[in-house]
């Protein structure tokens, strides 16, 4: 969709005032919007002042505030797009490169916040739950799913998922201790066997 | 700390003239209130008007509104008190039986929406979150954790919480698909022998 809209016509006068790196700085700072003060009090005007440009320009590039959030969910979840390719590599070991992985893009704050802002979203918000399960339906699960060879490939996918979520949700923001603090090595070890199995074993 | 405020001096003239039911009133109140409306947007000044009673009643009975909120979280994770007896009947089967409990729980509309304003307050509110921490690291994680013979008790009692909560997640909030639709039983078969796992295996 922001595809298409990019693409349609010729650039508007709006567009050709703000300069071709407009796009990108919208993204972001929706992505920035979005993660600090969450979907409900996130706006189109207060993502354009943030970016420097005209409301009109980020309707042109992406339509409604929930598009907006669309492309931003998206551009947050760049990281687990990575995921397929870690399955896919071997079946052996796949549990520990995905806990590591999982928990490596937890453990930096850079790519924790815009994260933590979607679940946050989702978990008020229809709107935002919408587009989550949009994405993580079509373009995350499903494909980590068509790699895998078992029965049940998309519930065995979504219960993987549903175990790292919740390990993000206890660990990073309700902080339950020993959870809170414990090593990533110890937390790996533990949970490395049960991704396995879902994504590996009948 | 409810207790302490109940069993404090002499009746005050309000809570004589509220009668012995309104304490029980409050509460039940104060959980659809903060169900129906989370945590930010509840009032003591609301929850006094749905149980019918002065606001002043309803701080006589149970202090702030962070305080009130840790009552209904008491009241509404009274089945999760039944928790540590599953466990308790013989390490055999407690996955089995911890998964299917779990999910009946979360089937039951009637105990589903207050977990689920109470999970979604507490990913929104940090007041909320401390209330739940306190809660279920003292009362309910540390109880199942004396319980298991194996290395790491409260860690893994945690991983177990943290798989259950995120099928919650996405199962009923999220409801992505096929999770979402799944039959009980499916779930249960693959998810009991993690839960199985987690507090029983070395």
């Amino acid at each position: 969709m922001t595809a298409a809209r990019r693409g349609r016509g010729r650039p508007s006068r709006a567009e050709a005032m703000e300069g071709p790196g407009a796009r990108e700085r919208i993204l972001e700072a929706a992505r920035a919007e979005f993660a600090e003060r969450g979907y409900d009090k996130t706006s189109v005007r207060g993502i354009a002042k943030a970016a420097g440009v005209d409301p009109a320009l980020v309707h042109h590039y992406f339509g409604t505030k929930d598009e907006v959030f669309a492309a931003a969910v998206e551009l947050s979840f760049e990281p687990a797009l990575i995921i397929p390719a870690i399955l896919g590599e071997s079946p052996e070991g796949v549990g520990d490169r995905l806990a590591r992985y999982f928990l490596s893009v937890w453990e930096n704050p850079v790519t924790r916040a815009p994260l933590l802002a979607i679940i946050r979203s989702a978990l008020t918000h229809e709107a935002a739950a919408k587009v989550l399960r949009g994405f993580v339906l079509r373009r995350l699960l499903q494909r980590v799913a068509d790699d895998l060879d078992v029965p049940d490939p998309e519930l065995r996918a979504e219960l993987a998922a549903s175990h790292m979520i919740g390990i993000a949700i206890l660990r990073y923001v309700v902080q339950v201790e020993p959870l809170a603090s414990a090593r990533t090595e110890d937390i790996v070890a533990l949970v490395a066997p049960t991704l396995q199995r879902y994504l590996t074993e009948d």
